[in-house]
């Protein structure tokens, strides 16, 4: 069973799909471990591994090594965050078939222009015309050679500051253009407005959303809308930086590893997450 | 002034030089902010973050690319763990090119064969000729363009369970080679088989060591014996697997990340370490 | 003396500089062993030998990593083509640091959008505004650590159907912004076109034109007008392509070997291109 | 259908199955368009394309990602010469998973040591023993995840100076330990070395050779024989050599395109090589 036929698998169990962020093959196998059922190959993640703006700043071939690697060292579906699809249609096509060809089970496209910013930061997050990620949509989906592959249509109406009827009017389009999802972004500090989204979408074709902001919503309140996907986008490397932080301030502050060997993974554990030796 | 003469100052300020393992971008800028003096690339962090074993399974390519991220992502010198030079010397002089036109500040080769084991898994640790090390040193060194670009010899001796004879005798045959420094690999649970090794050897060019496994070590110890530098090899991803495992794992238990949100970076402090959107 | 440095010199030595394209490390030693002063990294023999369009698929990673090589296996500068900067002013900067950290003298960049289409392609040849790319090319110049690298600004106006007062506007602009050399390119089947720009333009900074269509004028013809470089883009991939297609044919065709054996290298000749195994 | 099935499939066939080697993406398109029936990713050819002597410089990466374009840029399957498999059983094993994972149909290794040096060049040529390399062979096939994928045993026995028996009985050997094709390797000017061990062979399991010194061997006089595949290893780039080489030096020499424009490809011939922009 290919790795999109698992992906598709799990939208058609009916229960809530739990995903995580990773940025390389190490934090994607701890994704696998802890119980999650596929790994989101993060932009923001791997832009932040390379210590550079989440702003299409690596290039395809740089976030396609990294999802390449996550999914090598795994038996989970990738989902592959691509951004706006790296320029036009023809980039886009170009696109699908360099992730499919690599074993990435999915991949998302967002309806913002290239290059494009980070959601959560201020500046320009104007988006393309309805019409011109309609094209890009048919582009990508033309450009697949197996039907189990999938296509993520991420809006970003809310971000860029538009409503509800945007938003709809948005996945509406980008449904009949052949999306196998819809991701609904928004960095309000509450889960109302995904979830007044989702009342109105009723999960015309799956919905997906990533609590960052609004990040005290639970999986039981999400049991209770019509979502089907939710994605942890950026906690693995965020609780990275800080542990790093610590333990390295925790050496120098104090001139010894003793003080902080507690609190760091065992040489095994570590061994017994890079394989066995064969 | 380039990283190689920054290391190269470092050596002479005859203050204990503090360097830490990183394996990529930011994990090299956390070891610079927090004021070590240089980043140990680490084959063994290199090799975790792809989730394979630290056993030359790798290539050159994933290594140097790793590397110079670091270094493009820091002020202070990046100094490389380059495993046994990647083949015979033919292979040590291409790498040394390669490394020193990135911009690493050094190079550090070990006596053991290629492909290598890591040093502190059980299975062959099989030392190369004192000759066979010392044509590799002379092939390295003739490498280079730049007088001011280090090449570190490592010695693997006690690793193969050999005694502090063979130790000082391959010290002084790579020191007659050219080696810049001394790196003395030890897997004792105390620091005694360095500490003889630096009495012994007194620092008749720099030593190095790697406190992983004589963790209680203290910088305070270190100042009273003949030691330049002190390599925190592998503990930033240690650090980053323990906190990943409990942060994914959070999240998974309690369906929500409010109760791991205090534990990890903000997203203000992950834009921080991407820099600046310009 | 740095490639940066050994470019600026061809400049000031007031002697046509002849530069041929080059796609790898072995076409750009042969550019180098046939008395050239200077290699292209072009674009287009790079995207061919990679089997795609011209057009921003491959990535700037790509791009790179070619022109690397490149840099890498002469002695000589390379010029590298650089399409339209990959995105907006960011994406230069960080293309400009990465460049130059390679070793590369120059970069050129053009007035066309990103994703942009071969200039001999019909398609979508509309340009930024003139205040659009003098941003990228203060960007540019900015980002750049080392006085003597290089930036240079295609002009596509007679690409895009406009004529020699948008192109001399454009000319005096971007020379304004700090570009160190204007590259003029024309699809005009003689050299009429840019001769007239070079009559105008008098080299208030170094003219360079690339002679693909208007293949028959001479160098001779070159040195009685402003013209300070001739880049000859993509003759040694269109040789390569014609031979190989030749010599494939030729072994389908009569069964051996025999027949095309004259009329390649010899593997003697191979191996010294590839220099000797140290 | 997958490559590698489709590689079964030639052999299956019962005639001879013709190869050539390439060394980018457009070269092996240039193959399958003059009627190839397969792509022979050249380790020879990629080392000279990178200008580097093949001699285990280059990284598996780096060769990966040469094999990956041919087989991105074609429809027949693609035989990548993996050298001695870039280290011991657990390099080799890791390779074929990751040449599998790229749909390359085949990997050929051979029983030199790494890192090796072309069979052409003086220098070390010793064979590891046969234990070793059944060894390696083992794990090859125990790699690979489907039963259509082929790995190629190359003897070096004649190349090494040894004998009629001991390539037989390495042959005998391999076959036993699950290779799919014998690649027997010669530098004698004349195919009687090489019949003579398809006479006592007798395709016990397919025989390949690469006519390269004993180029006047013709596909008549091969299928008189027991051989099942020919492969053209290196002519494709030898053939750019000469042509980059004679182009370059015209436009040198005469100051002018016009003199070499008849004898390279046209613009329209290289943009259909690129393919269309979509």
């Amino acid at each position: 069973m290919t790795k999109a036929e698992k992906l598709r698998r799990l939208f058609k169990s009916n229960r809530l799909i739990r995903v995580a962020g990773a940025h390389n093959g190490v934090s994607a196998k701890l994704v696998e471990a802890n119980g999650f059922d596929a790994v989101w190959a993060s932009g923001f993640e791997i832009s932040t591994s390379h210590a550079v703006p989440d702003a299409s700043i690596l290039t395809m071939s740089e976030l396609l090594e990294a999802a390449r690697n996550m999914n090598e060292s795994t038996t989970i579906p990738v989902i592959a965050d691509c951004d706006s699809g790296f320029g036009e249609v023809r980039n886009t096509k170009y696109m699908v078939r360099k992730y499919e060809a690599a074993g990435i089970a999915a991949v998302c496209i967002e309806d913002k222009r290239f290059p494009k910013l980070n959601s959560f930061v201020n500046g320009d997050q104007s988006l393309v015309s309805i019409d011109e990620f309609v094209e890009k949509l048919h582009g990508a989906k033309k450009a697949q050679t197996s039907p189990d592959f999938m296509v993520f249509a991420r809006i970003e109406a809310f971000i860029a500051g538009l409503g509800i009827d945007e938003a709809l009017a948005r996945a509406h389009a980008y449904a009949d253009a052949g999306a196998d999802a819809i991701l609904i972004h928004s960095k309000k500090r509450t889960s109302e407005q995904v979830f007044e989204f989702a009342h109105a979408w009723r999960n015309r074709i799956p919905t997906v959303i990533v609590p960052t902001t609004y990040y005290e919503v639970t999986t039981s309140d999400l049991e209770q809308v019509d979502v089907s996907m939710v994605i942890y986008a950026n906690h693995a490397m965020r609780a990275a930086i800080k542990a790093m932080d610590q333990t390295l301030a925790g050496i120098i502050r104090t001139g010894t590893v003793s003080t902080v060997e507690q609190d760091i993974a065992s040489m095994e554990r570590v061994f017994e997450l890079q394989g066995i030796v064969e």
